[in-house]
């Protein structure tokens, strides 16, 4: 019984030490690695504050995953786009959603940070050059189809949230028309970005840290040209290089939930390396199971009227919940059947493909016909239909709390079932949330709590706001990245050489 | 705005230099840390291979976790106890039931060398002297009451594993009484390593691990008679320190779900140091998120014939299945309410605490009765069991397969339910899977899967066979531990000095 040790399968991330370097390729204050959401604002931060930046970016043009996204950033307690929409809004209802929002283990300090600074992070957007259109997108939707600028983006709005705090859209999206959203904020970004005197280098692969005797980071080894190449960086490395979701066997290892999940949302680069270059030097992962999966299960809005059932017929939450909650849910039970169930309102949907991509399973005169169709036993799904139309017809869902205006009796026979189960073909995005434990300004943390001297990180490179799939809002992610990078750039700006 | 580092909480595992080291307080071949399960037979093989061994243990006496624990062991594919008991057995059905209840991340190489090696390692353990009674107990209990040998210690019967694998009990347990068998284990184990030339140190705290220059585990730093020695292993350190559930940061960070169990299983010990140190010099912590939580809601068995509710009313599970899916299950769902149902055929369960120490939530004439007194929607719970009971009485549960003798009608009144909810009192056992990456030798390896020379790991401090707590098995943590154990101690002790 032999077993050889493997040989790497992904780039090396031990640290190199001081001695090992014979010559620095470049000499700065301050690395960025990876020039995305969170890269760009540290790098602003970090060069308003005096210092000399280099920004390095593995791919040919910037923008990361951020540019791929929806572009949603998450604001609130008032701000002047939710004011001319004609929307009150307070901190402390912000404060009250995002910790549950943000899960079991939510970091408050962070969360606190973030609403009770958001305004002025809002602001400071503004001064970069993002505008937003003061018009609101009322329906359910993936995003603004357009370029309105505010939309609900989570579960506000929905049971049991709306008895935590009081309700508002927080949604912001800067003025681009539909998913271009998050293209245009690091079109913007990079612009401001090069107003400064900061040294972008593209094409430009990190490796791995370098430390001094004392373990303190001081550089880092970069491929550029073929070549590695020693970077120093003496007041210290901030890491914004993206999660791991394209890279299969750290998901395996930390996140295999995940793995499960049709569409991995990211850019080729999303392989981790910034994660572990920072374990590499004692950085501690933590929050590595967690992500977000959705089942985008709307638009159109009006597929909110439906229910959800598994396929035991049994109804399984409040339909108008934020399509995250329904992706974990799925994602949770991946070998369980589900079906959202329509009535003849809808059939125009059947003529043409839904957004989610899924497909009808079944059509029937009658639910009991449907029931049949979809091999359920008899009284189960049509059970649970006169139940709720029972109640719906009161304005009432005792089981969920669905609210109005989507609750209303689905009684219009004929009836039909989109198959929307995990591998039925249904598109489930998905994207991570683990990361480095940081402190709110972006200093590395050791398991133990010990902060590794010259490291920073941010974005999806640490465990920011978002670590629960089930109760996520959309615009978490752009606003951790946006905001606790600008403070990992200035904390490292103020570091001493 | 300002945020400062934080103090460190618990102990500091960076590895200490090999220069920094002014003397040995001993020079050893093989050291191993903590003497439980993993760590006895590692310094078993360890010492029968050769080597110089020195056994640290954080306690006063050792024994670990395991001897805490129910002590079965999870044996199969024809032991000469489930011959002896009347049942066959084969490699290959245990083998393919091991790949499901091992979850979605199984290590199918640790898995098959497992499977493939288990018969010679039972014969192991006869060696060192266990005694297995060659009798079977056949009803569903957490453990065997008396010193029977074997009990069905997982799902092997259940939907669908019974689909998966030909079933057959597997879990092991020696000649002791009732919970005594993981004492019994440990106290067979350590008379045992006593025969061999081993120096066990007790109440001796490992610290930290010591690198020399090519960043090769040379040693480690341990507290004894509080003060800090270092100690050299020329061949290797294996860490056997057990996992973290005592560590409330760590769950916070790593395992935020297991948090909300009620009863961490484990010993003071169990604080995630093994864990540390090995992230300390680069190893990579995996599967950090999973655990083992059970909800014993048996005995007795007749509480299977029962049915498992959520407070919507809907039945959730096939109640015959292992205790920690049901378990796991209701962790999913930690603000959710979940009932055992039972009839007046249970009554008598009412005079005295169960066994799981939850209470009883409402009594009901009639299942209309129950149903209000749960404040659940009318229709709900009546409906439920009306179903129920409608292909019950014909055998059949197409909703979930509960098999025969446990499906049978709920049909004499009076009515019962138990509220088995998170937070009603109700006990959740739980204790962590992550671990450290190793290969199946007990080598460490890094997010890179690069072996980090000179250390090993087995037992829970490793991420091993148990991955997934939805699907677990009793037996698997302590076959994990012994058989992965031997053979780091084996690997060590090749380990060229």
């Amino acid at each position: 019984m032999k077993v050889q040790a493997v040989s790497g399968k992904t780039l090396p991330t031990e640290p190199r030490e001081l001695s090992e370097v014979a010559d620095w390729f470049a000499e700065t204050d301050v690395v960025v690695v990876g020039l995305g959401a969170a890269g760009s604002c540290a790098a602003i931060e970090a060069a308003d504050a005096g210092a000399k930046v280099m920004v390095l970016e593995a791919g040919s043009v910037g923008g990361g995953t951020t540019a791929m996204a929806g572009g949603q950033i998450y604001f609130g307690g008032g701000t002047l786009l939710q004011s001319e929409c004609g929307f009150e809004d307070t901190l402390e209802d912000m404060y009250q959603f995002m910790v549950k929002s943000c899960g079991p283990n939510g970091d408050e300090e962070k969360i606190r940070l973030y609403v009770d600074n958001n305004l002025d992070h809002y602001q400071w957007l503004l001064d970069q050059g993002m505008e937003f259109k003061a018009e609101y997108y009322a329906e359910k939707y993936t995003n603004t189809p357009n370029d309105e600028g505010l939309i609900c983006s989570g579960n506000e709005y929905a049971y049991p949230y709306d008895t935590i705090a009081k309700p508002a859209p927080r949604g912001h999206k800067g003025k681009a028309h539909g998913e271009d959203g998050g293209a245009y904020l690091m079109r913007t970004l990079t612009a401001a970005l090069e107003k400064r005197q900061v040294l972008i280098s593209y094409e430009s692969r990190a490796l791995t840290l370098i430390q001094d005797d004392s373990k303190r980071v001081v550089g880092l080894v970069v491929r550029i040209d073929g070549e590695e190449r020693c970077i120093k960086a003496a007041q210290g490395v901030i890491l914004c290089a993206g999660g791991f979701i394209m890279n299969d066997e750290m998901v395996k290892n930390h996140a295999p939930r995940l793995a499960k999940a049709s569409l991995p949302l990211g850019n080729p680069n999303d392989n981790g390396v910034g994660l572990r270059m920072g374990q590499g030097v004692g950085g501690s992962l933590i929050g590595m199971s967690e992500g977000f999966v959705a089942l985008p299960f709307y638009p159109p809005s009006s597929f909110v009227d439906g229910i959800i059932v598994n396929g035991k017929g049994q109804r399984v939450i409040n339909e108008d919940s934020y399509q995250g909650v329904v992706g974990d849910l799925i994602l949770n039970a991946p070998d369980e059947k589900f079906y959202l169930v329509i009535d003849s309102r809808n059939f125009e949907a059947l003529e043409k493909p839904p957004l989610g991509g899924f497909g009808v399973a079944g059509v029937g005169e009658t639910i009991e016909e449907l029931e049949e169709e979809l091999n359920m036993p008899a009284r189960s799904l049509s059970h649970t239909l006169e139940q709720f139309n029972f109640h719906a017809a009161e304005g009432n869902d005792p089981l969920f709390h669905k609210r109005k205006p989507y609750l209303k009796p689905l009684n219009e026979a004929p009836y039909a079932a989109f198959d929307i189960s995990i591998n039925s073909g249904a598109y489930f995005p998905v994207f991570t949330f683990g990361g480095l434990n940081t402190q709110p300004t972006g200093e590395v943390l050791t398991e133990d709590r010990q902060v590794v001297t010259g490291l920073y990180a941010a974005g999806r490179n640490t465990c920011g706001l978002p670590r629960s799939g089930a109760t996520y809002s959309s615009g978490f992610s752009i606003g951790d990245a946006t905001f606790f990078g600008r403070l990992a750039g200035k904390t490292a700006a103020q570091n001493t050489k």
